[in-house]
């Protein structure tokens, strides 16, 4: 099994890269390979450039998220919302004959000082329904105090918000190995 | 009275380029100033890149939104809700200290062939909250059947939605009057 | 395998139960059985009166609820949302311990002379967030212009909704299939 | 002026009915006369009662929103959303033609041990959309780890709480004569 994340932003020592990471050595304990997505060298999307062909970065990014069984998707909020770089990636993506969300599971992530990003997260949920994807339920990640929890790197220290996913993990692989049956 | 415009879609003909044109139109025969604000030349938002300063296109853009009254936001919906571009644009200008958003009337305008872009609308108007804009509710403004009411370089040629533009723009000059005072 | 459903309306002659109907006679060629779950009788949800046990006919639709293995929640769109009848009982049903909606696919369905009840489904999916259980994301059954596809007792007339009615069936069983994996 | 106001809750120690009284006590400060609308008593919506003319109760609280300048809707989160018991009282009141909150300041409050009712205001919102009215922005009424905050009568006894509602207050009076001129 193999699982691919994206970052919703893109700061180099971004709390949301340090949740892919948490993510990526919790899956390694379960024999998941996992894999982060690079969405950072998008062009903003424009159907006039499209009419080309696409960029070759999304095709590459496309490529990785095809490959794998099920994706987990860590982002912060802005404005309420989804970050404007991960939904610029998603709209790129889309594009792409063959779908690479297309009825696989999905884990959404957020951490933040406030509501732990729960505003956005189900903005991103009705982008994945027209994905056809299917979001895990339980548990929803939503980290709060994120300040608390995160060192200057933005590495994940806190052992409870580790603890917990490894919990998200596991239902994510739960829920990708139903819908592939 | 001054009012800016954003269209959502970067595409040179794009049929939201051609509603903010028809409301340009509209309002100059009411007396209203209009001009559109670009966004094509941001750069996708990396909050490092933020620490030396915003870029110049977005203080420029800020800038012009700033000295409107109001603002009419034309966007096309893509995967469920607001376009990765337009929301890569209002997560810039969010960060531009004297907000350009706040206690201002913003109209929000979409078409499509399906269902008007009802679906982003919802995520555009949560977005709003965060900038303390008020969205006039009345007339909602969801172009359907898109591809019969524009001709190829996306200006709009239905009469009756014309016609309905105006109520639109007379409903944003209302609320914006009512919230200066 | 069994399938339940819920009308959000409580009109004798509402489409919503003739799209129950409808599900129903469709299901019946598959040999799947089909029960329509009743919510009127429910009183007003009131915690002061919880506190004495739950009333006998949410503990009854309740089980009904149980003993499916998918749902179908066929509703009307008031106020640009749920009906608060379904909300109602949903805030009922939920106070049961043995949650019947969670794990299960559910489908939603909804009819109305406008945009199908689309703004109300996006608010259902938030809320079966919560109950676990996982939505049909193709086809969404939202029916457009529904004065022209129902007759006056309710009954679903239009061929070509019936027909769509048969795909979405076929999702729902096959998403319920998958989940109990 | 006078505003008037609706717990989504029908306990009597409701802790929504204490965010009610305690606003009513601040108002009262201000010159403001405050009224409590009871919708414990409306029926389910049923589109065929209406045919025979709305019930009283209904009419009854229509008629003291209808008399307000503006509205506080202080609502439980229940399923990630508006408490169905509040939906079905607008079901019913959006009935009666002479719309009671068209055109008028709304304030949306809530309290609950965890995210303070963020996910129903959203959809609140939306609704208010239809109903035509303007919600307050800011300060957002998401009132935290509740438990602390009330007594075991549902009384808010926070000291940070009750002056947070004076600003509240504020926004909303200041909104509402706004929205008159």
């Amino acid at each position: 099994m193999k699982i691919a994340g994206i970052s919703g932003s893109l700061r180099k020592h971004s709390i949301h890269r340090g949740v892919l990471q948490s993510v990526a050595e919790n899956l390694a304990t379960k024999g998941v390979e996992f894999t982060e997505v690079e969405i950072g060298d998008f062009p903003l999307y424009n159907q006039d450039d499209n009419a080309q062909g696409l960029p070759t970065c999304v095709l590459r990014a496309h490529q990785k998220l095809a490959e794998a069984d099920a994706i987990v998707l860590a982002s912060p909020e802005y404005n309420y919302s989804v970050s404007g770089v991960l939904k610029n990636a998603i709209d790129w993506l889309s594009r792409v004959e063959n779908q690479a969300f297309s009825g696989k599971a999905v884990s959404i992530m957020g951490a933040s000082p406030g509501l732990g990003t729960a505003r956005s997260q189900y903005h991103l949920r009705q982008i994945l329904v027209f994905l056809n994807a299917f979001v895990v339920n339980k548990p929803e990640v939503m980290i709060t105090q994120a300040m608390s929890k995160f060192d200057q790197q933005g590495h994940l220290i806190d052992a409870n918000t580790i603890e917990f996913l490894d919990k998200a993990t596991t239902s994510l692989i739960q829920l990708s190995k139903q819908l592939k049956k």
